[in-house]
């Protein structure tokens, strides 16, 4: 499955605390401005389907899902995200801006899990049919502030995550560098951008890039 | 993934109303009776999670699932089943009976539902790794006389099971179809039964069938 529409599909990955929602509502506007219609959109979830089951994957502690049966969970929820939002917004020509997309499920059920980087593309294969964004933004942090932001974020929210916010340091760790290890195997889809800087900067940055690859992509 | 312990897994299968679920509980009193230890469980469902997971499927009006999403949701709902209950009963020495398992995914996911059989079992391979019941035995029966007896079942009931069930006579036939080819395509593990018979007898001959296996397996 390629993107053969007019269209063009950002996702935005990160760990959480990188500051990848900011982003994602800073981008759009930007690209609004520039006279794009953007579409704004997030995984897990991203459909009704996809929410309902996100909520059961995130009732982790009761239901103890094993690594590749959340695997599979996340792959139907993005088939579902795929067929009916991101699809028809890229056939009408939309810029679609995900939060999350593939690069989150290698790194979190892959380096996070253990689940071999080999199961995690061949399903991507089966199940998504190879469909890859345009380009992937990393926002790449140092996971020690990242993971204090978080924690601040859902203490002041009084929201109770659930397993994917209470893992430690060390998988935080592990889930960035997978990131830029996903980055170094793609450079040419991928794009790293330091996101210890002010968020202003930040956006800055993320938003020269996409603009030099749409003027790239003009003719399509 | 094969079954290396000393248990035997028997899948039932068939068309809604071939008689399934009677036959296994008469075939788990037999089995019992010889002085067996088996666990009967069933799918979609079988554990706590699956079963949250199935309800979420069978609301397929307000989700309306794509095919290939559903397929995944029924892969993880059986590999969570085969981890936490299946593997460990068998381990265990026990005889598992699983009324559905894999041979409807391909018979309502792909003759149903028009999902290459291909993607199904290629699914199957990576998301199940490749296990599968020592015997699936298949209740074959006239497709028109199983719809009234599954509707008739279901009205007493006033259940409202969802689209499963709602069905039209030419998908229950292209189902039952699909479980003779499989029958076909693998006569070693697979044992075609006529339900069109009173279900004592059905019963009987299911029975005969399992107890020459097991003495064929004594060894194991």
């Amino acid at each position: 499955m390629n993107n053969q529409s007019r269209g063009f599909m950002i996702a935005l990955e990160g760990v959480d605390g990188s500051g990848k929602s900011g982003l994602a509502r800073q981008l759009a506007e930007t690209l609004r401005g520039d006279g794009h219609s953007v579409l704004a959109t997030h995984e897990p979830g991203g459909t009704e389907a996809g929410t309902a089951l996100r909520k059961l994957v995130l009732a982790s502690n009761a239901y103890d899902w094993t690594p590749t049966a959340e695997l599979l969970l996340m792959n139907a929820s993005r088939r579902q995200h795929i067929d009916k939002v991101i699809l028809p917004a890229l056939a009408a020509g939309q810029i679609v801006i995900c939060d999350r997309f593939v690069g989150s499920t290698i790194a979190y059920q892959g380096a996070g899990r253990g689940l071999a980087d080999r199961t995690i593309l061949d399903l991507h294969r089966l199940a998504i049919e190879d469909f890859w964004p345009d380009l992937t933004l990393v926002l790449d942090i140092d996971p020690e502030t990242a993971l204090n932001r978080s924690k601040a974020r859902l203490e002041s929210a009084k929201i109770d995550e659930g397993r994917f916010e209470a893992l430690d340091l060390a998988f935080h760790r592990r889930v960035r560098q997978s990131f830029l290890d996903q980055a170094a195997t793609l450079p040419a889809a991928y794009r790293v951008i330091d996101a210890n800087r002010p968020p202003e900067i930040v956006a800055r940055e993320a938003a020269d890039h996409v603009r030099r690859l749409l003027v790239g992509e003009g003719a399509r």
